[in-house]
């Protein structure tokens, strides 16, 4: 099956892109995938071919017009999901890439200037408005190509080893162990010896071990859901939490 | 001054990419920054050119050799910040973007496969380990490109609007407010009423908890810290909201 990514933008020239390269554009040249992109630009109605107006309540910038996203939108079939790439989003979660790669498709629209009307979101309620990380872009186009990318390597036949992609970063709630390989000795540092000890079980446990306690170092935040310590571990919180929060 | 940027990839011909069109593209053309690439297998040793191995204690994927990763990195002068885009990373805020953005440049090491030998990390402490998202990308030239936009439309000059930028999502905590323009009906919707009137301040009142109200809807983890309620039930928060918010 294909994975039929639409993206609805100002740019198409972006795309591929790098997506054109190495493991993604491998699998597009197999047909893995397939590219194609949606000019906002032509869904335009007056002769200057206008896509954005000023803010209405003053401000900087410019919003995309809801009549011509509106039209863009329902150019593009139904049946796959629709991301709006937008910092007001939900932050995407590798649990739904997934989803999506396992899917049909995607379509992303991407926006650009001070963002959508927000009618648009109140007109096409199935539109997920998405969020790749919090910082500011120019525009929705290299988060689309980051969420392609995560999509695509998913797809069967792309990465080279099968299980390449289960055991890492954030599929089990936690930041991959760390990674050694030869030489054994390098500056003065050599790899860790459980690592070459040859036993299974105990590399297992090191590793699990790493993870955990990087993750917990690293990602405060990851590490609250992964061990639901959420109640208890900050030590003020520990006096005035008697009942559970309800969630 | 002119923002130098320089990416450590094994696929250079992704760069500038799609950072060579629209706004970017017409800031590189102007000479507001730099990309220079480093082609990572240049400095492979052997004649194979072999930039990666096989995991030390086992596992699938490779990684990436310290030696070939050391090298590369020596390549690069001192006085910018480096980053690693590495799943194994802290997740990159606006708040870095910024302060990166206000420097000469960047330095953006990229990996691929399952990653770079740990003791690249322990041999030059000054790498920051950096991650764009909760997702797994095929490789750190995505993440790279999505951070190097996020920069390049701080520097001075390259956003139309000098005031562009100021009141966005995050820069003060919060994910920003919807926003709408013409036409005033569409598809049976209307601008909200307020937007209309022209009370500068009414409008601000309105923005701001809009703002606030979508992220504590959508962006709870932004909320808790923003709110500082951490410590108190949601409902508890409400009661308290009536005043104004410190600053």
């Amino acid at each position: 099956m294909t994975f039929a990514a639409t993206i609805l933008t100002l740019y198409p020239e972006m795309f591929p892109g790098p997506l054109g390269i190495s493991l993604a554009g491998r699998a597009l040249e197999r047909g893995d995938w397939t590219c194609e992109t949606v000019q906002i630009r032509d869904f335009a109605t007056d002769r200057h071919r206008t896509v954005d107006d000023t803010p209405a309540g003053g401000g900087a910038g410019m919003v995309l017009k809801p009549d011509v996203i509106g039209s863009a939108i329902e150019s593009v079939g139904e049946g796959r999901p629709v991301l709006a790439m937008t910092p007001r989003g939900k932050p995407i979660t590798q649990a739904r890439i997934r989803e999506i790669a396992g899917g049909p498709g995607v379509a992303i629209l991407c926006g650009r200037f001070e963002g959508f009307d927000e009618r648009i979101f109140e007109r096409y309620p199935q539109i997920e408005q998405v969020s790749l990380a919090d910082i500011v872009l120019s525009g929705g186009e290299p988060a689309a190509l980051a969420i392609l990318d995560a999509c695509i390597r998913l797809l069967p036949g792309v990465m080279g080893a099968p299980d390449s992609g289960v055991e890492e970063s954030y599929e089990n709630g936690l930041i991959e162990y760390p990674q050694y390989t030869r030489p054994q000795q390098w500056e003065g540092r050599t790899i860790p010896e459980v690592l070459r000890s040859g036993d299974h079980a105990k590399i297992a446990a090191w590793r699990k071990a790493r993870s955990e306690e990087d993750t917990r170092l690293r990602r405060p935040d990851l590490w609250e859901r992964y061990s639901g310590v959420r109640d208890q571990s900050a030590s003020g919180a520990r006096h005035e939490e008697p009942g559970r929060p309800g969630k």
